[in-house]
């Protein structure tokens, strides 16, 4: 966001810094590590068994320094998060880029910091917080971590935490069928018409504008169109899109990201 | 900060939304609450006794909508803080009001949202975000402290932690031989030589200015001056207020907040 570095000038700042693991950065950058962390976490929330293989996961690669400019413009921040929802006895989880409002706590999670954010009935918003890659606060982790068990062994008792709580069999919602908004961004003609013809199609499969904006491109006859949809059924959004896409009027659809408003 | 409230009316509609205490607002605005709160931490943090009386206490009632235009101006926001240090084997431990960087992420906490934040040399930051009034969260957290109580009893422990940890008798640091950067607003003639006969006075109490805006006020002959020190010593810094108040050309010394960069 700061120095407008390509993604790979980026990710070799990060490997070199500590901050993106070096022997498999795709642990970080593809949200594997993120998708462990909330497979375990909402396995502890929902009383339910989550594993590695029931996340829905993006990573990184695909978000451009042009996607994190135009979020800023209007209003938001893009960082990756990993969401676990249980709605009606069934469990969403997943990771994958998304936008979120500057004036969420969440959006001035910089660096190499990380925050569980958890929304609750009763409880409402709390959040811890901290540094979430480099050798010091690894190694602090760790220890702590071996303390833990050196007093759960003295304390005759099993584990870091009390025991397995799984003990419900929660259904998972997929991705297809998740809610959420999106961002997109797509080089068209700049002739008129166009905008008509893509509307047209995003009607057709449910998807409500909420926003949208045109740029100027590099380009002759070219623009760039952002849009900000309404909540969408993933599979509706993703079909509109593959129709987009084929559009003789359409040159490529550079960006597709989910919007979360956290509210 | 957004509407321009006087202290009293603001007080007046942060009781109605249950912010504050009706019967004891003393307990929120005067900082006692956040005294309480610290002398516990801190006993835990530093292994020493720690009582409230041990606590230094400053509240918000001083801060004016003036001062708080005025740290926006210069990229601070102004939050009651609860400080616990322990540097050289004494411990510091202090209420007030102080000015905080925005970029800082306790500038971010706001509302009745409480954060516990914590710097350690392994550790780095970390920190707690939660509710701290409402009658949701308030029941949310006295519930989770009956249910651990009704585990401890299960269990054949005492109390919530485990223990008391007091085992050390360290010192307390005095606040006026604690070190701070402040804020100071005051209005004076608007002549020449004033500003030097101000500056005089810091500089015999070994007070060193970092930076200072000059104002008008409504008033005819009169300057509005608004100062940050750099770090100096508690008691050096009142002395020069208090001699500075003396000055013919001062008429009023108006504010004095404490500046923590918190890096």
């Amino acid at each position: 966001e700061k120095n407008n570095l390509s993604f790979d000038e980026a990710l070799a700042k990060a490997q070199e810094l500590g901050y993106a693991e070096k022997a498999n950065p795709s642990s970080d950058i593809e949200g594997y590590d993120a998708a462990c962390k909330l497979a375990i976490l909402a396995s502890i929330a929902f009383n339910s068994r989550v594993t590695l293989n029931d996340v829905y996961r993006e990573g990184i690669t695909e978000v451009s320094s042009d996607d994190i400019g135009n979020a800023l413009d209007m209003g938001y921040r893009i960082k990756l998060l990993a969401i676990g929802i249980e709605e009606n006895g069934e469990i969403s989880v997943r990771v994958h880029p998304a936008l979120v409002p500057t004036s969420h706590i969440l959006a001035s999670i910089e660096n190499t910091f990380n925050a569980v954010y958890i929304y609750g009935n009763y409880i409402d918003e709390i959040m811890s917080y901290g540094r979430g890659a480099g050798d010091r606060p690894t190694a602090s982790s760790v220890v702590g971590d071996i303390i833990k068990i050196a007093r759960n062994f003295d304390r005759k008792r099993k584990g870091i935490i009390y025991g397995c709580g799984c003990f419900e069999d929660k259904k998972f919602k997929s991705i297809d069928d998740t809610i959420s908004k999106f961002y997109i961004l797509m080089d068209v003609a700049d002739k008129p018409g166009v905008l008509a013809r893509i509307a047209d199609v995003f009607g057709q499969n449910s998807v409500s504008i909420n926003s949208m904006i045109q740029k100027q491109t590099d380009r002759e006859r070219s623009a760039r169109l952002i849009f900000i949809t309404h909540e969408v059924v993933n599979k509706n959004l993703y079909k509109s899109i593959s129709e987009i896409s084929k559009l003789d009027v359409v040159d490529k659809v550079l960006s597709v990201i989910r919007v979360e408003d956290l509210s």
